[in-house]
Parts: structure tokens; C-alpha cells; sequence
């Protein structure tokens, strides 16, 4: 049986500082420079999140794409919507909210929900011209 | 010599109803649910057609992407392009057509022809937020 | 008062045929060419609606964008989205769907529903590179 | 003469909240929903700013667009670009910072700076289906 | 009868530089920088073309786009595709090939071919962040 | 430590002619076509460059992208930009500058100051529709 990928693409925005809490002020700003701003900035970030298996042979899907809109909604959309990284997002605490540390949170929630099909890319984009991508390795 | 891989973006738009005959017309709603519209709905569709191999001394092209385009026009846009997947694409009879079943379909019609480069991917955008690929495995 | 304009972005799909019922079968195919396929083609329309205001003292908007998305949504998407613009929509009966007179009777439906703010355009976008506007003149 | 319009399209990120100090936090949450989260949340704001005028014969520009980006920059960007709208701005100062206050403040700013072409036209992006326009009047 | 705008989004590619043979040299550096190098650069233009007429009962349409297309194509397309706007293009001659003057020359040769309907806008996008509009005025 | 991939995504402009001297004129344009145009066409470009590494735990980066971005710069942007691929680019030199070649060519300057990341793909788009990717294989 052919194996398929399929890709659902959703949208959120957020605030973030990249910021050490583990560094000085000053190391911070020569690290992250605006992108350390303490009144924080955010982001339009678009997640592609793609998952591979079988085809079904009674639904022609990898999976329902619904289904899975509605599973990565609920894993990680519904928590970061709208919110600030570095303060309202639990699974974030402790971990520079940058778009590498985001993107292998979002794979820890994300992976486990979505058997038979296996999760095998997410794909971040912070900005139109920065993206960050992450296969679980 | 390096092996690179060049990709042609086709476009084209066509109605479809994701429906599997063996089932209920209960079930057919239940699984597909607007999807299943008995009179159809439809979508611009955008495909990217991958093809790897040497890059030519001669040209400097590992192939001719104006070449590419007439050879995926000829085996599939022309005949899926303005029409209905369920009702007048010969080679998806009997197929329910979602994105996943026609990227395979494709596949087969399109990776005889690309030689000596090889077909190494199609990308199938059903909407700006739905994608597939195939790899051929 | 300054007055600003907003405009809020829809997407939906849709199947559809240009047939004009009072010609002929060979003047419909000469006319509209393979638009005119009798077993429908469809597209991923994109529609932008904007309203014209003043800016509310109290909350910064023209108008709440969630609430015209849900005024748009009621008045024409639900109504249209993955249908058959031919046979589905009652509001397009008696007329040929083209863009143009999609876009018209759109205005029509719209327009009544966004007091105290003013509907001053409609975008009606068919594929990436065809699109209609309209101004309610 | 013709009078051409030009535009040159900038791109920023901030943080903001949906917030009216002269509101309780209950009609604020109401109003406001989850644009009034407590701790921020933020965008990618695009901005298209056209100004129009005559050709020069000796440059063939209404206005040499890389003048118009530094104009642009130091009126705005540079003040707005990785801050918060409601913490870091001072000209946003005792204004609920939506898109459409943003979008008027931003032209007092920039209309002054573009003779001897004239500002006509600013165009504020908040999210790829969302945005705001602004003529002056 | 409603009067309705149809756009027909084009696209062409060609080299230009940016040069005032009536200046020295230097001259020309200091106005045009890098887009003054002697030997060229280029850019994929976008060409959307915009009439405005009543929607026709018998078609639907104000304008069948497929005749728009090969009306711009034979009237400026063809004459600039793969071209160079200084040494090329004949009706570009004596003038700077800004995207001003480019889009003012177009203007002159699309607007007498479109009637009944009116060419109301032509916009030429030059980059994804430069654009100019003209009007005929 | 988990891997993950950033990209940067950069732009540039140029023109060029895809000719190759060792061939006739009449060969040369069999081969080519309009590409060949003597008096050179252009495109803008957009690269994706993109490197793979363990996420640091001091800044939770790869790599910070803005130094990426000035590599690149140094490395190939600043050497293309707003130039003639045949004429002005010394690493072309005898090499047509197909996107196959000119993508080859930027590896191989890219590749050596990245480290202690990786460069995995780069992705040169060439127009909207067209592009080549390499991972150094």
C-alpha cells in the first residue's frame, strides 16, 4: 500500500521575549538584541504539521484532516493562541521560547495523538522569512 | 557531478465529491461530511512536480522545465483540468478521489516519463492550508 | 472623526458551470470553452469584504472583525461553501455564476447587514490570477 | 504629466493588547475576547504606504522608493518594530492600539515627511486575513 | 446594470537598468545606486490589469478574461517577456524604464484595445515589496 | 539533544542568459529559447538556506538567523545582487547560470561558514513557479 503525506496547516499568533533568565541583562541584549525586548513582541506563526501512513482503502485519507485540525488544535493551538510564551504557556516554563524550543515542545504533544498515521515533520514559521523544522530526531 | 533536484508548479481546477460507493449514504455523510455534497464542490488545485538527476554540461538544466511542463500536461493536467474527478477522469475510476488517491495516481502516469532524471516527489495543494506528497514507496 | 476602512478576509469552495441555458450547446462551448464542462469544475475562492466607519471611541474598531466574519459567514458562506453554485445556491438561480455576477449578488446580501458601518467593496477572487470587484454601483 | 501612485510594502513585528483603561475588566473581556489577554499577544504587521505624484524626467520616479523606506523606518518601524504597542510607543499613548487607531497615527506621522508627493493610501496588514486602510480623511 | 472591475493577473520577466543618459556617470550612481550596474539586473514583474464595465446577460461577463489575456499579451507581453526594457524594447525607447514609465507605456497600448469596456488600473509589481498603480491620469 | 532545522530565507535580483559558448547561436537557441535572448533577461530570486544542528541550551538556537544572514550576504548575496550572472559573477565563470548551476556554485561558498551547524538544502526559487534544491550530494 502506498504511504502518503499529509499536511494540515494552522495558524496562531503570540507574544515572546527570547531571553536567559540564566544570563545578565547585558548578555542578553548582545545575544537576542530587539528580539530580548522586556515588554515583549509576537508573532503571526504558522504551523505545518505533517503526518504519513497507509491510505485507507474505506476513506481514501491518511487521516481525516478534521480529525487532525482538531487533535493539534487541542495539543497545543488552544494553549498558545493569543497567549504569551514566556508567561501563560505551561509546557513552555523553563525553555527560551525560540522557534527550536517551540517546535520540539509542539512534537512532544503533538506525536503521541496521531496513531496509526506517524507524525514525521513540523514546520514553523516565526516570519515570512524565518522557519524552523523538526522530525522528531 | 551533483545530483539536484528541480521542481515545476502546475496549476489547475477541477470538482470532485469524496464518496465511497460501497458505503451508506448515511455513512458518506457521517465520514466525509461536506465533502460528500451529492452536487460537488471543487478547487484550484496547485501541484509540484519534483524531478532529480545530473545537471546536463551541455545545458546546464538537469531537465528542460518547459519539456517537464508539456510532459505533466500531457499525462495529467489536460485530463483532469475543468473536469470532475468522479465523473470524467478515466484513471480515477473507481478510486474515491481525495488528494492522497490522486497524488498516487499521478505518480503512476507521470514517473515513466521523466527519464533519465528521476520523479522523486509530488506535492498535491488541495486548499492553502491542505497538502499532500508522495515519494513513490 | 477619521473614517478607516476594514477588511476582513473568507475563504470557501465551490463547484460551479458558466452555461448560459437560453443558448444553444455549441454557442455555450464556443462561448465559455471548457468553463462551460457539463459535469462542473470548482475553485477555492477568496473573498474580501470591507467596511467603511468611523472609529469607535470605546473599542478601536470600525466594526468587530469577528462579528462581520460571523455576518459574512451567515449571509453567504455557509450558503455557498462546498456547493454547486448552479444547483445548490437558490440565490444564484435564474443566473449565470460567473464571478461577476457572484460578486453582485453577494453585494446584495451583505450590504443590508453592516450598520452602522458601510460596505464599500467586495473582492472576489476565482483563481490566483483572475479576480472581480465590486462597489455596490 | 501623468500622476502615478507608488508603494513600498515594510514589515514589522509587535506585541499589543485589545484593552480600554476606561472599561472594566469584565466589559473588556467581553468586548474584546481573546485580544485582551492580560499578557500580550502579538503579530507580523505588513504596511503598504503609497504616496503619488508626478514622474520626474530626470529619474523616471514618483519618489526613489529607497528614500521612502528610510522616511518610513524613522517615522515608524524603528519605533514600533520588536515593541509593545501598548507598553513601548509613545505615540500610541491613550489609544486602544487596533489596526485602525495604528493606521491613523502612523499617517500623521509619515504624511508629512513625502512631499512633494502626496500620502494617499496606507495599508496595515495584522494577519493574512485581516487588514486595515487609511486615506485621511 | 451593475458595473463591475475583472483582473487579470499577468507575468513577465525582464532585464533593465536604470540609467538618464542625459547625466554623467556619476550622476547616475548617486540617483540610482545599484540599480544603475552597467550590465544589468531584472526582476519577475506582476502585471495585474483591471476593466470595469456592465456584466453582460448573455455571458455573465464583463469582459471574457481568456480575450483580455491574449489582448495584453499581443499588446505588451510578448514585446517585453525575456526581454531587455533598454536595448529591446522599442516603445521604451527615450524613456528611463522605471516601473513608472513602464507602467504609464503599458497604459498607452492596453487602453484602446479593451472597449466597451474601460481600463480603470494597471498595477505592476516589481518586487514582492514595490509596487506602482496608474489610473490614465 | 534534539536536531532541528532553521532556514533564512533571503532575496536578491539579477539578470542573466542561459547560453552556452561552446554551442552555435542556432543550437543555442533551439536549446534555450527565449532564455537565450541575447540582451539578457532577469528574475528575483529567493533563496532558502537553510542548517541543521543541536538547539544550544545557553540561547535555545541553532544559530542565531541574523548571523546566518550576514554569511549569506558576505558569502553569495552581496555578490549577485542587482548584477549580470554572466558577466559580474566571478564563481560563475564558465558555468552557465542556470538555477541548477548558480545553486551548486552558492553551496559550495555557503557550506564552509556555517559550523558548527550543518547546511542541509538550499532552495533557489527562480520564478513563482520554478525551483531547484540541493543538499550537497
Amino acid at each position: 500500500m502506498p504511504q502518503v503525506t499529509v499536511t494540515r496547516r494552522m495558524h496562531f499568533n503570540a507574544a515572546h521575549r527570547v531571553h536567559n533568565p540564566a544570563l545578565s541583562d547585558d548578555e542578553n541584549r548582545t545575544l537576542f538584541g530587539k528580539c530580548n525586548n522586556p515588554n515583549w513582541h509576537g508573532h503571526n506563526y504558522v504551523l505545518d504539521v505533517s503526518v504519513r501512513g497507509e491510505v485507507s482503502e474505506r476513506t481514501g485519507y491518511v487521516m481525516d484532516l478534521a480529525h487532525l485540525k482538531r487533535i493539534v488544535e487541542g495539543a497545543v493551538i488552544d494553549r498558545v493562541d493569543h497567549k504569551n510564551f514566556n508567561l501563560d504557556v505551561d509546557f513552555m516554563q523553563g525553555t527560551i521560547p525560540t522557534s527550536e524550543n517551540i517546535v520540539v515542545a509542539f512534537w512532544r504533544l503533538i506525536a503521541p495523538l496521531v496513531a496509526p498515521a506517524t507524525l514525521t515533520r513540523l514546520v514553523l514559521w516565526e516570519t515570512a522569512n524565518n522557519y524552523v523544522e523538526y522530525d522528531g530526531r
